[in-house]
């Protein structure tokens, strides 16, 4: 268990400060502007037809988060992911709420299909609804899936050739072939809106940082959950938590990570 | 004033977990989220018109907020309510400027003529301008009503059928024959912007566990209430006294809120 | 350096309570709203073409923001920025992303352009494209300039005849004429997503106060700069730190203003 490599991926993201553009829902994007800048990177927030492929051309990653969709955003979201895939610039995917409406996991089926996503990260409910085994999603929240977390992950990886991470008290991070588990995170974590879309934003900074996106959303998901680890100390309820995660996720040093860090192969 | 049925309208929505369909404004929208998640419920903000009817199938409660409107918004709500209505799902509205421009106070209108509403709940403004009263709207903020608030909200509340809830110092919260006042709450809760509308979310919460909706609402601003006198020891300003705010929702417990609660009939 | 004028308007914002009409980004909307109460102001979001002119009317300022920029948002902001020119009302433009994008660019040119601007508040890097100097700008953050900062926002200032102001570690606020220097703040405000919107909400609650919108710009920035330099003693990191910020801004008093204000002529 070296976390050498996760560590120095930090690093990078702090001396390079990558710009993460998103194109997210509403409820959150204030919480995924503020994680962007405590881990490191410069955010930035556009969704207009007339200047996403514009704005993804500087970017370092894009993220994709379908919380709050319509059809404007959809167009929007095809146009920066096909600049961003042109010009090699990783696309992280987050289809939050897909399998709880039509929209949700036909559109998530459907950027899947026209994009080329480096990295797709939902919880154990949206992922195993992609991967076309039994979940179940209550509004944006995994109502449990059937069958075991992590092979559907990995079958769903393989399948599409893409890193998949599921989300849960043992994150899966897997490219169909390796697949790494991530036990960082603290049950708190459940009690915030936007922790999901957090992880997700984090796994930008680090994506655009190395090509090694196995890697890279496994030290995302360890470094946010390991601030979420350090936040719970003395917290007196889901806000001030919250506000203690983004704190925490600001002072985490790379030599920290290296620390404290849980991740291992499956 | 026994508070035994307040106290287990709270146990309710801690045990049942209702999900709560909101189309609500983009300014406190994130304040929505995690008042809905710290008493209990789960939240989901969905506004495409492709996916709220079936969104809101799944919900216990639809909670409609005009804060911040648009002629798309306005088509999300009717499907949206229009579907919960033929499924028996109580719809919130809260009518947030009515009476400060015309396409508030008629839209309100409109989804009160439109819709079943089960709760309206306002400030004392709003609720007198949809009341037909002179009530005075000052953007989103209350500016006064002439003659008896609580008169006008049972006055409106016998018109329509509905449960009306007033806020204020004291809220009023009647259905045209009871009227029951909350007293609740704290100075600083009007510093903060979205308190009113963290209200109709609880509001929305508590109206998923019963079809007593008088009960249900004024539990609801019962329990807001009581967090936001619970909050205001040693904060720093309104900023702190959010988190603290969101932090006593979440630690609220039924005992308490039986202790706490200050409703009284009219 | 008699600070007293400044204090003055801080004093004149808390007893009038003038109602800022925002048309503004969904990134940092909910802080827009959060310290424009804190300072003593009224906030209203309203962004529909069938309401805007009717809120500002009723408005002592109008914020415009470019941060989440549409096609849709452009006309609202037409049409709520030449209402409000027909009545005498403040703008204030925050032109966020400047020269990142050529929809941001184009769209803060053909703004100042339309409207009559009063206060034209953005980066070194925003206000230098806007100048046609050399500017760079990343996302929404400034990447430097070529030349005098200082020099360059007076000319444009000189040109369009209207207020500029250009944060930066020292702020600049010119007329064209006159510059004042505004050395208030702290290094922890660029670690939080939106203060650069805070402040543009700020001034426009300083500029609802007076016509002499140098001396209400330079107030603004000084408010907010003296509340970041308190907020930051024991803050754990940039999320605690923006809850003490607010915090500040609602507790800092007319007095304190004319005492810890550093505002010089250039």
């Amino acid at each position: 268990m070296d976390n050498t490599k996760y560590a120095s991926l930090l690093e990078q993201v702090r001396s390079k400060r990558p710009l993460v553009h998103h194109i997210t829902n509403y409820v959150t994007v204030n919480d995924c502007a503020n994680v962007s800048i405590c881990i490191g990177a410069a955010p930035v927030m556009a969704h207009s037809r007339d200047e996403v492929a514009e704005m993804v051309s500087m970017a370092g990653a894009l993220v994709l988060n379908i919380g709050t969709l319509d059809q404007r955003q959809i167009e929007s979201m095809v146009m920066a992911g096909t600049k961003a895939n042109d010009l090699n610039i990783p696309v992280i995917l987050d289809p939050v709420g897909a399998g709880a409406t039509r929209l949700r996991t036909e559109t998530a089926h459907s950027l899947l299909h026209r994009l080329h996503v480096s990295v797709l990260k939902g919880n154990a409910g949206e992922i195993a609804v992609l991967a076309g085994a039994e979940g179940r999603v209550r509004g944006v929240d995994s109502d449990g899936v059937s069958g075991d977390p992590a092979a559907i992950a990995r079958k769903l990886a393989d399948r599409l050739g893409i890193v998949v991470a599921m989300s849960g008290p043992t994150d899966v991070v897997t490219d169909g072939t390796r697949t790494l588990l991530v036990e960082n995170g603290h049950p708190m974590m459940g009690k915030v809106s936007g922790t999901g879309c957090m992880a997700a934003s984090v796994a930008g900074a680090f994506a655009a940082v190395t090509h090694d996106h196995l890697a890279s959303t496994a030290a995302a998901l360890a470094a946010l959950g390991l601030a979420g680890e350090r936040a719970a100390a003395g917290c007196g309820g889901p806000a001030s938590y919250k506000i203690a995660l983004l704190d925490e996720v600001y002072r985490l040093t790379p030599d920290e990570l290296k620390k404290g860090a849980k991740i291992r192969e499956a």
